[in-house]
């Protein structure tokens, strides 16, 4: 049985939940505050970063991009076809660098920000780096993810999917990050008419509804973000 | 033929150019500033980051970690031994996971800003970001490089090499990373005798001597840098 340490509104675990989700591989969840530095936490992964995946009695597994190579090597390798990460060389560069792009640079410039200043920052004490948000840090989330909604809808013209043809690694790392955006109603749709059409697509694969489903208390999510037609 | 748009300061462009001469595989070497943002370099790499690797008339490879899995893919897979990222699921997510954290963790918290800080900034315009050395960021940097140190030494205490008996990956992330803070003189090796041991076995593979060799113009290396004796 595998346990996913994760926290609902960590873009970075929701990349690995859809992962799971996709091949129907069961997870236990357990949500962690990161920024409490749990003791057993911190044995899991000293980085002290989400998510942490562990497999019954392995050694565990650290960090989105470390975790999806590790769910292609065990779980997918014999898959002939609905590999996430295609066997082509060519494509595995591409679709890496995308759930790359999504994993580091959009959540180090949009979706690490928003969460950290409307989530995480009302749990966390002042020597934990709690506080008001900072609002210079929410202004720049809000001008930078319209490029990247543009570099989605740009990518989506020439492609039916983010990496090519078909779904892949790259669709569910953009997903999920523009899904915890969304969840907090940041995510100026109206922007680029494309890249909406592609996410409705992606939210409306059964993956995505258990995340579609969850509400933190004290944190409503926006109007439209379960709504499969928003 | 393999070309690698780099900076000889650039740890993460070390860490692939250490990577290629463990292997023995050629590559021509193209020294880019990714700062100045060159619409070709823009074109291999949205994300204007390096490493970008080319091979002929192939889609560009972009980021050390990227780089690092094309070329076990490619270059490494029918090797029996010397392989640098292990056949065994478990050892590869102890590689994975250290290697990511010296080109993302220690980058950002240490080789990251001494290296912007030090150098880069010198070659930036002030619209790119030039500038005199922020002071905070450098006293960060060279706090945060003890606790890494002595992280290494506390992992090569209970094993040969970082991630194990042999050396892998993560070897040369973290040699590469510190061997730019070695070049600029930022490492306090009396903190932890272990750590520096293993460096200096890492440092005198026949893959480092090709990094020992280079000077920069105006920014000399420091006394020990190429002295397998430090």
């Amino acid at each position: 049985m595998l346990t996913l340490f994760q926290h609902p509104l960590c873009p970075r675990s929701r990349y690995v939940r859809l992962i799971l989700n996709e091949y129907g591989i069961d997870v236990r969840l357990i949500e962690e505050r990161p920024w409490e530095r749990r003791e057993e936490f911190l044995l899991l992964n000293p980085a002290a970063e989400l998510p942490v995946l562990v497999a019954d009695g392995q050694p565990a597994v650290p960090g989105a991009g470390i975790i999806a190579e590790y769910i292609e090597e065990t779980q997918a390798a014999d898959l002939i076809e609905g590999r996430l990460l295609p066997e082509s060389i060519g494509a595995r560069v591409e679709v890496r660098r995308l759930a790359n792009w999504f994993n580091d640079k959009f959540h180090e410039e949009v979706s690490g920000p928003l969460a950290l200043e409307r989530v995480f920052k009302r749990h966390m004490t002042r020597e934990q780096g709690g506080g008001p948000p900072d609002t210079d840090s929410l202004r720049a989330a809000r001008r930078n993810i319209r490029y990247h909604l543009h570099y989605i809808g740009w990518l989506v013209r020439t492609r039916d999917c983010l990496a090519g043809n078909e779904i892949t690694l790259a669709d569910l790392a953009a997903a999920a990050h523009l899904s915890v955006c969304d969840y907090l109603g940041e995510v100026p749709w109206n922007e680029d008419e494309v890249a909406k059409n592609w996410y409705a697509r992606v939210k409306s694969r059964p993956s995505f509804r258990p995340l579609l489903g969850e509400t933190l208390a004290g944190i409503p999510a926006s109007a439209t973000y379960a709504d499969l037609d928003f």
